[in-house]
């Protein structure tokens, strides 16, 4: 580092009950960085847990990437010098809860999940396709049920949400021969669908969807998105998966039309607790298949995809370019 | 047709017990040979269940194609015409119980499950790979456990029989990522497949398989095929998947090693016993999952594909060209 270049400190910090904390080592760290030559130059890292350690950084600290959660209350006082905050998860509702510094950027692991997603997306829609939630009810009651089914090609999956998850969801759809549309904030059209629609049409277009696939972000405006009113807008015996958030969904509405045979099948990687406690009646509910949060997350891949989308970033930051996977505050996600 | 040329009377005979009865209805027939003009020229149609009514016009028969099964004892005396005998399921290994007359051309449906069995196999592979089963053994017990999983692509899947099932679920494996290595009779080369060998091999081969895939028919050299020894050649964690039928595996060995966590996990779609009964302890075997007899089946599809290839053997066998789809009751399919 030449004289007078002011140094960046980086620090990384790891919360000991995150499910990522095994994956964010100081040695994956220092592996990811040498696929982007002299990113590291004039640079700085530190590694803490998200205890003391964490708090006698934060001075000293310009980049915050963070595993896990940990409380960042008075973040300006405690940070003054912070400028970036990345985290390495997609889903952060939880820290725009935290009232950060308005100045603060923000990015998180949006994209990071696409080749896990994709597979799992495909999956799910398999599983519903071919009545799996079914059998596994009729396996748990030892009853021989056959449910045989035609093949998912030409199925129609409502696909909510088209960022990181959504997009790579439909495009794995696609390739199997369902017919996807997709849905966004925005209605922009998405190069994985060939039909793209605001919010505002879901009414409209729920009674097409045999498979309503749910990738959202929790915000003020999902949160409680799909209730009684829209699963009764689906086709009888259609399928809803979730891999967003727990709270987009109203979980009794799903689950008394699941007992009732309304809906025909559902997964759900995202649940209204996690964990979901043992005695949720969810677990019994007639066929749903629940996959504990862990249907998206590659453990060999995850982090190096993670940290390379960081080092590209750290490399833009001190370029002065924009950054990519920022965090609108304002918009929750 | 043009007189003194002999008519030629072709009986169709459903079982009231065959799974199939209500797919190869009088309807679907005629409808499907509306796809072969002329096919019908010359020739008669009689439609019947497999009770008194065929044993009246078997006398008359010169080409038997029966739905379900039928006693078929001393058919060369009561049907002393019928020359072809065309079985509308794929596994005939009952049929070569009841020494049929030796000059009597034997065919099946060997190919018409393709399209279903090619997504069935990538269902059953990503839901190995994806730890569906351990999954749905925990939530039974109500036990959150995430299991995250790489993705499936890179995985080696061991297809035991390249015919009708194994030829389709190999190139569908493939496709998506899987290395795949086939096994049949001959080991003859195989399209779908990179890497084929002879069942003697089976051994060496098995000590490479994430994914074991069952595919073969039911003869005597195959009765039993899979068993303790087989499945500690397995590596680790690997999972099985039999679509072929049910005494070609060792259940016991089987369960005994989903229990003590050496195999990661099985999904059985052929049964010892079928309909399987409800004091099976099959049912609550951990890590197993059961689709009772249902995965290959597409019934929207199958009676079409079925006549489609028997009205393309028929107009063969006016010709006097050879049929396929031929069964050889020596070697057992
Ligand atoms: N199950 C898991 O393991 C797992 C893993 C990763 C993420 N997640 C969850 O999934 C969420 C999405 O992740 P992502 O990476 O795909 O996020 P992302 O890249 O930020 O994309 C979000 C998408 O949701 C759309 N959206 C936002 N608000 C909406 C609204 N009110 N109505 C309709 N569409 C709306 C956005 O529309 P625009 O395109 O118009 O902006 C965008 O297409 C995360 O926030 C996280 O909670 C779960
Ligand atoms: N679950 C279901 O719903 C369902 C549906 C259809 C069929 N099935 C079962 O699946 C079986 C296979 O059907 P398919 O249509 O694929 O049959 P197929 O077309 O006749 O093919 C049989 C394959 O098995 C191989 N094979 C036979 N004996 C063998 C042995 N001793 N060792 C190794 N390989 C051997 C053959 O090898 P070669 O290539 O060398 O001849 C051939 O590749 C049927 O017989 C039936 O029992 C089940």
């Amino acid at each position: 580092m030449s004289q007078g270049q002011p140094r960046l400190h980086v620090q990384l910090a790891v919360s000991a009950g995150s499910a990522l904390r095994n994956a964010f080592t100081r040695e994956a760290v220092l592996e990811a960085a040498d696929g982007h030559p002299g990113v590291l130059d004039g640079v700085s890292l530190g590694f803490s847990d998200t205890g003391p350690a964490l708090e006698a950084a934060l001075p000293g600290a310009d980049i915050l990437v963070l595993t896990g959660q940990a409380g960042l209350a008075g973040l300006a006082l405690r940070a003054p010098r912070l400028r970036w905050l990345h985290h390495t998860s997609a889903g952060v509702e939880w820290l725009l809860r935290e009232s950060l510094p308005p100045e603060l950027l923000l990015t998180n692991a949006s994209g990071t999940h696409s080749p896990k997603t994709a597979e799992f997306a495909l999956l799910c829609a398999l599983m519903l396709s071919n009545n799996m939630p079914a059998l596994f009810t009729a396996q748990r009651a030892h009853r021989w049920d056959p449910r045989p089914s035609p093949t998912v090609a030409g199925r129609t999956a409502l696909v909510l949400g088209l960022g990181g998850l959504g997009g790579a969801a439909a495009a794995a759809l696609e390739a199997a021969g369902l017919t996807v549309i997709g849905v966004s904030r925005s209605g922009r059209p998405h190069p994985a669908v060939a039909e793209s629609h605001p919010i505002a049409e879901l009414p409209a277009l729920l009674p097409r969807a045999d498979i309503l696939l749910i990738t959202l972000p929790l915000t003020a405006e999902t949160r409680n998105l799909i209730g009684a009113r829209e699963l009764d807008l689906m086709p009888r015996g259609s399928g809803v998966v979730n891999i967003g958030r727990g709270p987009l969904l109203d979980h009794d509405a799903l689950a008394a039309r699941l007992r009732d045979g309304r809906l025909g099948g559902a997964v759900l990687d995202a649940l209204p607790d996690e964990p979901l406690p043992g005695d949720s009646p969810l677990w019994d509910v007639p066929n749903l298949i629940i996959t504990p949060h862990c249907g998206l997350y590659d453990p060999t891949a995850y982090a190096r995809r993670c940290l390379d989308g960081f080092f590209a970033n750290l490399r833009r930051f001190k370029a002065g370019a924009p950054l990519q996977q920022l965090v609108d505050p304002a918009r929750g996600y």
